[in-house]
């Protein structure tokens, strides 16, 4: 594709994101396809010549776009937002024209420098302690990843066989999949039970750390969560992180969904105790705009990370190594993308003050939707709403108390719901309990879809498309 | 920023980014800043109020572009390259303006389907076994890890301690990293030495493996190279293969550059004895003109792979789960972008026979390089050129047998050259000698490039910026 036929087809297609985020409400959030739906409405081979860009576009709309759940639609409610907004857009496309591998300082200066200032930017907004560094890696469960390995490998080997780790219940399933990769033996891995709010009970948490010590094993790492993903639920960070300093365990705070709401003073006690954390992540694709991945884990012992994670082949030496870093070192993946760009614009795009009106918007329509749900009978809410997640349930009087026919019938209002190709609404369980989930916060939902999510809800009359 | 300012702002861009390829040679390759400079110059904190987006690309151009290596740059003839192509922006801004998440099947079904699909159309490319089944990674260096992970869970907790690892002294350093994330001990890795043309010696290999089974240990896995990062050398896959069925080791195979230049049939034959392979990776996202990241991981044995990887919390379960892939059970990351739009873009905007031509051009370049180096008295090759690798060293007879003071030479002069700014070459450490790396691949690389790099090389003769 030469230079004038790539503009003309990057004006067109800036013009087509313009209109897809413009008319998105008019499209159904979530495809009707079954599995083998797309897949077999595509040819076998890739062609042997080059196709024009306007064919390929029409193979998106035609076969792509019915198979899409949109994201970005403002009726989508379901699982934690991934917003795009305009600033991403540009900021990824400088990204991806540049195609700069940021391993190192030299391959890249200032994709590694820029990146330095706006972590730094973010752990200030967040009010995080100024000896956290951070990094930007893909994803929470990365980021999660990258706290366990740390922690086995300050452990040291001898120790491994005997190194024990905590989370609550209500914990991400990615807690327990990166203890498990890190090797950490399932039988020496603690669900700690949760309270009445889902938060996990620091008390049993030390009982259980000090039973495990009494046997001889070493707590390696414990994890407490700030905005659990089943109902948003804070573990009482401050608590939780004595334990761990007690104990000599890594102090790890998951805060993928609710730590960017720390940005506003209201909500920033739900974080008071990170200051005795050893990392902690945080997911700007989720609320901040930035479109997936984005993801920042911020860490005190940047000496105990980059023992775990650097190399240093001959191949990768360069002149500037004692003075710079090196973010290669600083988790998995060797090749970067120049990841801050996106973040960097989308900041200084919209600016902190736009950016926290519009976090408050949502956790205000939140709150509505709860006054709502307490205001109609037979509707209860499930879980207390400190962020932008409202969990609830129908409950007719001749279903009370039976849960698993209260779980086919809210999974039937549910299903009926998405049905509509309104809004899309999504469950979990809190423990036995089956509940819907209401996620307030991708970047085009208003009032109006909250409302109509309720209305489809509690109305019990709606045409299916 | 509103739709009308995302339209203007996008059309600039565009134009933005087309004028950035096509003026890329009067840039030089890479900065010549120091450590903190960028970050000196960035303020400290984020604006309260939102900026202009003009204001944004005035910084952009001002502060960061001076700090950039421009990967992009026809002169970039160091590491590997990362090419960012028309089709490649095009198909990243489609999928920044969805974000979708592409964790699970019904959280963008289409999503998972053309990466489905894409995946196949590569493997057939490539000529792989039809058993195996591809998955997009972000990188090698975690294709890698996957690797070594599964091998490891599939061999089960009770021979964790015994567990042993085989790569070459060639081998990437993210095998290394990998072994040692994965919890294979130090003491358990094996770095088998290469022969004359820096290839593993696979009767060594048999040898040191059946030496461990007399100790009772447990081969883990072996790693196998077709094209290693240093110098393009190919281990002999076929009789790497044999030792790993023999002994029961999973086989990976790392083609992380080479890969992709299997679609040309006369390279296809230095992947002869894939077909023993367990999992194989490639990244497109070096020689294919995707952008970074895009890494397939191949892998024949499905289920060993997600049962290593999956998790099922009841939130994200869903009503298609039995019939259709989630990739969330494939890799590390529970978050994943639309992986498969820009390779989808890239395969039919370009056809396969373009993308063949362009290799080709690239390998004959290289050859080219090749006759030039050995029309020159003093000039070395240093290894064999089966790819868009050269690697050579200069000579002078007064320095000749003697490592230290030929390295401490051809540091000069690849410093020297580098200062231009009119190209970008690396270097390698081949045993203990130091090599000048010249790799051919970047998009916009032509005969003139590598001929101005030649002649800046071996004139000696160049003035500095």
């Amino acid at each position: 594709m030469d230079s004038d036929e790539f503009r003309k087809q990057g004006h067109a297609l800036v013009d087509w994101i313009a209109e897809y985020w413009r008319d998105l409400e008019t499209r159904p959030v979530t495809p009707t396809v079954r599995p083998g739906d797309i897949a077999g409405a595509l040819p076998s081979a890739p062609p042997r010549l080059g196709e024009p860009f306007e064919h390929i576009m029409e193979d998106f709309e035609r076969i792509i776009m019915p198979g899409m759940s949109h994201w970005n639609h403002p009726g989508w409610l379901g699982y934690f937002p991934s917003s795009s907004s305009a600033p991403a857009v540009l900021g990824d496309m400088l990204t991806t024209s540049l195609a700069a591998v940021c391993m190192s300082w030299n391959t890249s200066p200032a994709a590694t420098e820029l990146e330095q200032v706006v972590v730094r930017w973010m752990r200030d907004l967040l009010g995080l302690p100024t000896d956290f560094t951070g990094v930007i890696q893909d994803t929470a469960s990365s980021s999660t990843l990258v706290a366990f390995l740390t922690a086995r490998n300050r452990a040291g080997s001898r120790q491994a066989d005997r190194l024990t780790a905590y989370w609550s219940e209500e914990a991400h399933a990615s807690v327990g999949k990166a203890a498990r990769l890190a090797g950490f033996a399932d039988h020496r891995c603690r669900v700690i039970p949760t309270d009445d709010n889902y938060a996990m009970d620091p008390e049993l948490l030390a009982a259980v750390v000090e039973a495990d010590r009494e046997q001889d094993l070493v707590p390696g790492i414990i994890v407490g969560t700030m905005g659990t993903t089943a109902s948003t639920a804070c573990d009482p960070l401050r608590a939780v992180g004595e334990v761990a300093r007690k104990f000599g365990a890594w102090y790890h705070v998951d805060a993928a969904y609710g730590g960017m709401l720390a940005m506003l003073p209201e909500i920033r006690p739900l974080l008071d105790g990170v200051e005795l954390a050893d990392s902690m992540v945080t997911n700007p694709h989720k609320l901040l705009l930035t479109a997936n991945n984005c993801s920042i884990y911020f860490v005190r012992d940047v000496d105990a990370l980059t023992r775990t994670f650097s190399t240093s082949p001959d191949y990768l030496r360069a002149a500037h190594d004692g003075e710079a870093v090196n973010f290669r070192d600083w988790g998995i993946p060797l090749g970067r993308r120049f990841n801050a760009l996106r973040l960097w614009v989308v900041l200084r795009s919209n600016g902190v003050e736009q950016l926290r009106e519009m976090l408050r918007a949502h956790l205000k329509l939140a709150q509505e939707l709860v006054g709502w749900v307490k205001a109609v009978p037979g509707w209860e809410l499930m879980a207390p709403v400190p962020m932008g997640l409202v969990c609830l349930r129908h409950v007719p009087p001749e279903l009370a108390g039976d849960e698993v026919a209260l779980a086919r019938h809210n999974a039937a209002i549910l299903e009926r719901v998405n049905a509509t190709g309104k809004v899309f609404l999504s469950h979990a369980m809190l423990g036995e309990r089956y509940v819907i989930r209401v996620a307030i916060g991708s970047m085009r939902t208003e009032r109006a879809h909250v409302d109509l999510a309720w209305r489809l809800l509690s109305e019990r009359r709606v045409n299916p498309r």
